[in-house]
């Protein structure tokens, strides 16, 4: 299965808006005999492309897939039809498919006779490579990480608007390899005009990554035609609207699954209001400035206990920056 | 020598202006004779403690101290006489005495045939319990923590200025420790006013813990007379400055080497910009307020280039709350 996981997360960000999924296939003697995942919309799921590599070994064999395998028609044949037909005899898989209409591959694998096995590092999986999708097949909303490099006095930047640069050449790094597994950047027009970011995914020699998310400019007033973010390198969309659910349906619509929110504050903060962030990722710099914008604007808190509350879900250090990961607190009756 | 560091952890603030020492004497087959630590001033050093409770089986043994025996007559006999009347053949220290009036034990040792070694754990002892005094040993200067309790987006209160409490339980029982431990603690006006702080070292159950650091006011406008800092439960002083120098050689005079500085905003602000912040103790809390005063005010920053830099030193998890301890980073012909 951790084979199968890392299969997943090297097609991360070329699967949307299908899930980016891992399978290994064992021979009847246990032996390595496919790997495969998900190929780009309207090409082969996982499953087929480890059932592929392994062909006659399949028989008699076992898949660890990292979903449920799919029971539908859709735009390639169901999962489940393959793994029948190349006679593996069990099927192992991490998460169910929260999707009503995939749902159902466990059941149609035991009727036909195959041992089927779920659970397997299923925490592993949805907190990894699925956690986007999974949210968006939960929700129909694309998944929103809000994404932030502050000072220990959490600026953003200095109080004439330098921001370059809070965080070390780590974190940046490590921001510019998140992107390229992203479906979309968003920011505000107001960081567009500020900083003139590129939100492009590029290497550390600073060259363009292969993949490039969507750029998109949220916000109604015109930015700079001279603006990086047109620059043609990538696509960009603009979306002239103020609220977060306008914003994630229309990026739902062009198949976006998992969205980096990379600010400014105002933005984050409406997005925070609207508890339309699902996840924190913050690049803390032990600087310090003293005046500058906060990380976050106006999230309609005007009192302690009206705070919105998170967990941390891990910290670990990004060169000498601090990383904190959270995700929003589970509150009685909801998540 | 980690029994020495334990020993000399227990009387931390409790020995101001000398340093918190711990010692352990072995006898002459190795096995625990004695240990001790520094009493309070006036009373006799650690190496004296533990020489008086391993008695004659200190002779042919060796003595194991946190910081190199004193030489000097102060107002004790100096250590370095009391190892040699009681016969040890061997010392070993963790850390070499910065203080020139007293330095001069090691040799004083060897000249009289003692064998001594330097720097067994020497970093845990300087990071540990004879921080903040080796930083008054070095500078004059008392050492200062800034200790703070933000949120993720770096608010220190909320718009209406509640504060209560942004860090959790856990949080607030470590500072309760650390209050129980240090010499003083420095509160702005502005502090005393909105939040009517009691600034005592609490036990768990709300109880006063038997050390209480001395409270330090600072700001020259009045606080009211039914201020909680003025309950008299505890020492308080008012210093009517704003310059953190002043601030710090009054309190100095009082034999105060280990500061803690609560805040607020523009009473850190001022000592991050004068250079007089020794060490930063952060408490993140995972909320997101979006607006309220940010953790630091005012520091003579105003483009990025300019920020203050600092070092991590320790991230760990308080409860749900992340802490980030960071000193300041070495440049270069400084520290
Ligand atoms: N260190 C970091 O991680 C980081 C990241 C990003 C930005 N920044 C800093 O943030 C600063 C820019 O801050 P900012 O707040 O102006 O940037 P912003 O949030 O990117 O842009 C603000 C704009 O977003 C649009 N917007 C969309 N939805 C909104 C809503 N619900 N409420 C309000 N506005 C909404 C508005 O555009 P229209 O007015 O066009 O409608 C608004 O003017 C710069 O100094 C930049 O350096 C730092
Ligand atoms: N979460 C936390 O860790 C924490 C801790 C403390 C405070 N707070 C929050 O901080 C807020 C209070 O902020 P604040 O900035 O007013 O508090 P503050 O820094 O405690 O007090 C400000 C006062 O400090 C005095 N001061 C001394 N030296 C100064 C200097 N060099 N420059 C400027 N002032 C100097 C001034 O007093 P005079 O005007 O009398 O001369 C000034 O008015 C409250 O909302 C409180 O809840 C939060």
């Amino acid at each position: 299965m951790l084979a199968a996981i890392s299969a997943s997360a090297r097609v991360r960000g070329s699967t949307s808006p299908n899930p980016p999924v891992g399978a290994v296939v064992l021979d009847a003697a246990g032996a390595v005999a496919g790997v495969g995942a998900t190929q780009p919309p309207g090409g082969p799921h996982a499953e087929v492309m480890a059932l592929r590599e392994a062909g006659d070994r399949a028989r008699g064999g076992t898949a660890l897939v990292t979903l449920e395998p799919c029971a539908h028609e859709g735009r390639t044949p169901p999962c489940t039809d393959a793994l029948l037909r190349a006679g593996v005899s069990e099927v192992h898989f991490a998460v169910a498919d929260p999707n009503a209409v995939a749902a159902g591959g466990a059941a149609v694998l035991r009727a036909a006779g195959v041992r089927v096995e779920a659970g397997l590092l299923a925490g592993q999986v949805a907190r990894g490579p699925l956690r986007a999708w999974l949210h968006y097949a939960r929700t129909g909303r694309p998944h929103v990480t809000w994404k932030y490099a502050a000072t220990l006095d959490g600026r953003v930047a200095a109080a004439d608007g330098s921001s370059r640069w809070i965080s070390g050449a780590e974190s940046r790094a490590e921001v510019h390899e998140l992107r390229a597994v992203v479906d979309a950047i968003a920011a505000g027009t107001g960081t567009v005009r500020v900083d003139d970011p590129q939100l492009t995914a590029r290497t550390p020699d600073g060259g363009l990554a292969d993949r490039q998310p969507l750029r998109v400019v949220v916000g109604a007033s015109e930015i700079p035609a001279t603006s990086r973010v047109l620059d043609g390198v990538a696509e960009t969309v603009r979306i002239r609207s103020h609220d977060p659910d306008t914003v994630l349906v229309q990026l739902a619509a062009r198949g976006v699954v998992d969205v980096l929110l990379e600010g400014g504050p105002r933005l984050a903060g409406a997005f925070a209001e609207a508890g339309r962030i699902d996840r924190i990722l913050a690049y803390v710099a032990p600087t310090l400035l003293g005046s500058g914008p906060a990380a976050l604007g106006n999230a309609g808190v005007s009192t302690i206990t009206e705070a919105h509350r998170w967990t941390v879900e891990g910290v670990t250090m990004s060169g000498g920056d601090v990383r904190i990961s959270a995700v929003p607190a589970r509150v009685t009756g909801g998540s």
